[in-house]
C-alpha cells in the first residue's frame, strides 16, 4: 500500500482537485518508497526483480520451457507477449487469449506471477483474470482511455514509458492511473528514440535515476527493447542496476533464432543464467518458496 | 474510392498476405491520387481545403459563432475537440457527448462537415453518429486497437502522425486501417518532437513532400500544433500549402487568451480572416538584376 | 549596414557588457531588417535570392559549365565547396586553394559573386581573398575560435544552423561574430538532426519563420542538404520561400551521378532550370464551394 | 602502442587507402584492446580511472586546493578548462595561458597528469607544452581542422563525443585522428542532445558498452556534463563503470555555488569523497608512486 505523500500527491493542493496546469507530479519524501507486491513478490524492496520469458508467447512448449528454465536461472516473473503491438498490421499479432491461458499455465507450473501486456480497453476484463501485472506498452503510454480503464482494476500496472515521452510527460500518465484509484504502479525504462539509430533505441539510465529522485514508484529497466542486440543485455542491465533500477525485465526464447518477433533481442536460455551470474546487486530469489526451483 | 494501386498495396505479395518484415507501404504511381470526400468537401483534389474551429468545444455560443466566422472566411469543414488527450488527469478533460452534440449542430448551422478526435474505442460508435471525419490524435497513432476498431467503421479517417513516428510508421498505421477495409484515410502533420524547444514541436514539411511522393493519399498540415505560437501559423500554413499539402487544419476560437486548452496558439476571428487572405497571394519574386541573364 | 537594433543587441545592457546568462539576442524592431550586399547582391531586401552552384569544386570545366547555367535559370550568387567537411577521413576532402581559383574564375566570368566554405582558421585569409561570402557550415556552428576569426574579417559570413543547434544557440553564435566586430551576418537554415531518417535531415521552417520574427538577419533556406533528395528539392525550395526566407541555395551539378559528394541532391542543370520556374509560380486556390459565403 | 588489428583499420582495404563511402572504423579483435598511457597513468586496463577537477581554472588557489583534494580521494588525473567554449560570447572565457599555467602547476603539485581542453588550432603547439592529454570538446568533434591538426602532436587525445553524433560519426572522428598519425585516443560519452530536457543532456551508457564492442579504444563516462545535476553523479557514474566504461571524468569545486561556469554540475570535496567510496569496480590509485598521498 502507499503511503500518504501518495495521498497528499493525487490530491494535489490538497483539497482533492488541482490548479489547471499545475501538475502534482508523484513527489515524495526522500525516506518514503513504495513497495509494489505482484503475487509474492515485492518490487521496490531492498532486492532487485528479474522478470523474464519470451517476447511473444507463441506455444504451451515454449512458454513452458522458457519459464522453468528463467525460473532455475533466478527470475521471479515470468514474462510473455499475447497481444503484441507491430508497427504493420502484416506481422505476428499474438495467440491473444490462447497465449494469456498458455502464460499463466507455464507461470503456474514454475511458481511465478506473470505480466504481460494489455494493448485494448477491451481486453482489460480478460487479461485481468489471467495475469498479476499488467503492462501498458511503450506505444500506449499516452492512450488515455486504457489508463483510465486501467485505474478501475487494482491490478498491478507495469508502465512503460514512451518511445518520445518526457520524463514529466511519464509522470503524467502514471498520475492518470493514481488519479483513478490505482496506486499499484510499477514504471519501466525501455529506451527512447533520438537520432542515433546506431542501436533500438537509446537506453536513458540517467532518466531512471532522475525518476527515482522524483517518485516513490519502483522503476525497472528492460535492456531488451532499449538496445536490441543480444551482446549487450548484460552490460546494461548491470548499468541498470546500478544506477538504482528497481529490477529488469528480459526477453529470453528457447531459439531466439526462430523467434516470431524481436529475434534479435532475445537471449537464448544459457545467455541469461550468464547474465545473471554477472549481476553484481543481490537479486530477489524464490527459494524460499520453491526450494525445488532454488539456485544453487 | 481508392484505385487499384492500394489494393495491390494492400495485397502485399499479391496473394493478401505479406511476408514477415516487407511492409507493403501505401505506394502508387504519379499520376493517382486519392480524393476522399467529407460530406460534399473533397480532400486531394486540385483545390486545397482549410479545416478551422476551436480546440476544444466550450460551450453552443463558442462553437456556434466560430463556425459562422470561419465559414465566412473560407473553411469548409469544423473542427473541435469533445474528448480531449491531456497530458495531466488535472486539466480539462473535454466535454464528451455534450460536446459532439453542440460540434454536429454548429457544423449544420453553419453548412459544414465537421471533424473531431476519437480517444477511446468505447466512444467510436458514439463519434460516427455525429462527425464526418473521425480524427486519430498523434499519442494514439499506434493505438492499434483503436486503428483496427475505425477500419471497420466506413467513415473517412483523418490520421495525425505521432510526434516520433517515422514516415513509415505513419503510413504503417494507415495500413492497419486499410488492412481493415477501410479506405478513406487523410493524413496529418502536426510536427514531430525533437531537441529543440523553441516551439512546440517542429513542423516536418519535407516529410509531407515525402509523404505526397510515397503514397496517393491527401495530407493536410497543422501548423497550430507544430508551431504552438499564433504569430507563426500563417507564415506555416503558406509553406504548408506551397509544399504540396491539400489542407491546412488551424484553430480558431472567439477570444483565444480565455480558452480552456491551448490558448497560445488559437487564432482570433480576425487573425483567421487575415491568415485567410494570405493563403490566396503569390509568393515573393526572385532578385535577377543582370537583365542579359533574366529567365525568360 | 545594421541598424542601431543591432548596436543596443551587442551592447546588451547598454555598457558594452552583458550579465551572466542574459544572451542579448539579436533582436529587432519588426520594420527593421537588415539588407547584407554580397558583391551587387543584396540579402534580405524585397526580393528573395537564389545561390546555385555545385558541392564541390571538381574541375574548371564542371564549375564554369554550371554557373553559366545556373545564372542564365536565375541564380545570382554562385556556390562551390573547395574545403569539404567529410564525416570520414577517407572520403573526398576537396581541392583546397586550386578550388577557390577555380570558383573565383568560374564566378568572373558568369559575372556573378561566389560563396564557398570556410572550415580552418588557418585558411580565412586566402579564402577572403578569393570569395566574396564566407560559409560556416553546420559542424562548425559552434566553433567558437572560427567565429571569432571570422568576426575581424569584415566579410559576409553565412552562418549555417548546426545539425543539433536550438534556435537561440543558432543565434548565440551569431552573437559571436557581432560582439568581434562584423555586422554582416546571412543565416542559414539546412535541416536538423532527428529520430527520422527518411531524409538525410529534418528541414524546420517554422524555425525559420521564428527567426525572422526574432532578429533583423536575413535567412536563407538549404534545401539539398536538409532533403538529401533531389525530388524533394523544388516542393521545400517553394515552401521555404513561402515561410518566408529570403533565398535559398541549391547544388547544381553537370552530372550529378558522377559528383565526388552527395551526388544524391545534387540537381542537373535542367532540374535546376525546372525549380526556377516553379518558383514564381502562384500557390494553389482554396477550395470554397459555397457561394453564399465565398471570400469577397 | 595500438596493436595490429588498428594498422589494419587505418588502411582500410589493406593497400592504405580506403574506398569511398567504405568507413573503416576502428574494430578489433575481441581480446585486444588497447591501453593509453597519460603520464603514468594507463587508461583501458584493468582499473577504472578517475579524472576530476573543476570546469574553468579559476586562481591559484582553487585549482590547487581542488588538485589535492581529489588527489586525495583518489583521482589520478587532474582536469581544468583554460579555454571555455560557451554557448554565448557575453559568458565567461576561461584565463587562456595563464589558466594552463596554473593547471600545471597544480598538477605538478598533486603528483597527476592534467587534462584540458583546446579549441582552436592556434593554441594546439602552446597546450601541448603543458598538458598531458588534450581534450576535444563535443562542439568540436567535427571540426576536422583541429582533428587534423592534432593527428601530428603524438599527445593522447580525450575526443568527446558531439552533442548529435552517432557511434559511427564519433569513430569517424577517430578515424581522423588515427589517419593522420596519432593512434593515441581516448573516448569520452557526455550525453547526446535529446528531445527529453529533464537534464542536461541524455547520457548514452548503451553506446558506450557498443563502442567497446566495435573498437579497441578505452572510452570513459562523463556524468557532469551528461546530467549537469549534482544529485545523480553518483549513481550514473556507478553505471557507467558497471556498463564497461575504463573511467570518469567528474567536475569538482571548492565551492560549486561560486563557480564561473556550471555550477549546477560541480561536486564539493566532500560530495567528491563520497562518489569515490560509492563506486563498485576497483579505480586505479597512485599509492605507489605517491605514498604521501595514499588514500587512507
Amino acid at each position: 500500500m502507499l503511503d500518504a505523500g501518495i495521498t497528499k500527491s493525487v490530491n494535489g493542493n490538497g483539497n482533492g482537485t488541482a490548479a489547471k496546469g499545475s501538475l502534482p507530479l508523484v513527489t515524495h519524501e526522500p525516506q518514503q518508497k513504495s513497495v509494489i507486491w505482484v503475487g509474492d513478490v515485492p518490487i521496490g524492496g531492498a532486492e532487485a526483480v528479474v522478470m523474464a520469458g519470451p517476447c511473444s508467447v507463441e506455444s504451451r512448449e515454449q512458454v513452458t520451457a522458457t519459464a522453468l528454465s528463467v525460473k532455475r536461472s533466478g527470475a521471479v516473473i515470468l514474462r510473455g507477449g499475447a497481444y503484441k503491438p507491430r508497427t504493420s498490421p502484416y506481422d505476428f499479432q499474438g495467440l491473444g487469449v490462447e497465449g494469456l491461458k498458455l502464460l499463466r499455465e507455464a507461470g503456474d507450473i514454475a511458481g511465478m506471477p506473470v505480466v504481460t501486456e494489455v494493448m485494448s480497453e477491451e481486453d482489460v476484463a480478460v487479461i485481468c483474470e489471467f495475469a498479476d501485472l499488467l503492462q501498458v506498452g511503450a506505444r500506449n503510454m499516452q492512450n488515455f482511455a486504457l489508463l483510465k480503464k486501467l485505474s478501475k482494476t487494482g491490478k498491478p500496472i507495469l508502465l512503460k514509458r514512451g518511445p518520445s515521452a518526457t520524463v514529466k510527460e511519464w509522470l503524467a500518465s502514471a498520475e492518470y492511473i493514481l488519479h483513478g484509484g490505482n496506486d499499484q504502479i510499477v514504471l519501466c525504462e525501455r529506451g527512447i528514440k533520438t537520432f542515433d539509430h546506431s542501436l533500438r533505441n537509446t537506453l536513458d539510465l540517467a532518466g531512471v535515476a532522475l525518476v527515482k529522485e522524483m517518485t516513490h514508484l519502483p522503476v525497472i529497466v528492460d535492456p531488451s527493447h532499449a538496445t536490441g542486440k543480444r551482446s549487450l543485455i548484460s552490460a546494461t542491465a548491470k548499468a541498470g542496476l546500478a544506477v538504482g533500477a528497481d529490477g529488469i525485465i528480459v526477453e529470453v526464447h528457447p531459439e531466439p533464432e526462430k523467434a516470431l518477433s524481436d529475434s534479435e533481442q532475445q537471449l537464448s536460455f544459457r545467455l541469461f543464467e550468464e547474465l545473471m551470474s554477472n549481476l553484481t546487486r543481490p537479486v530477489r530469489t524464490l527459494f524460499a518458496h520453491h526450494p525445488e526451483f532454488a539456485v544453487v
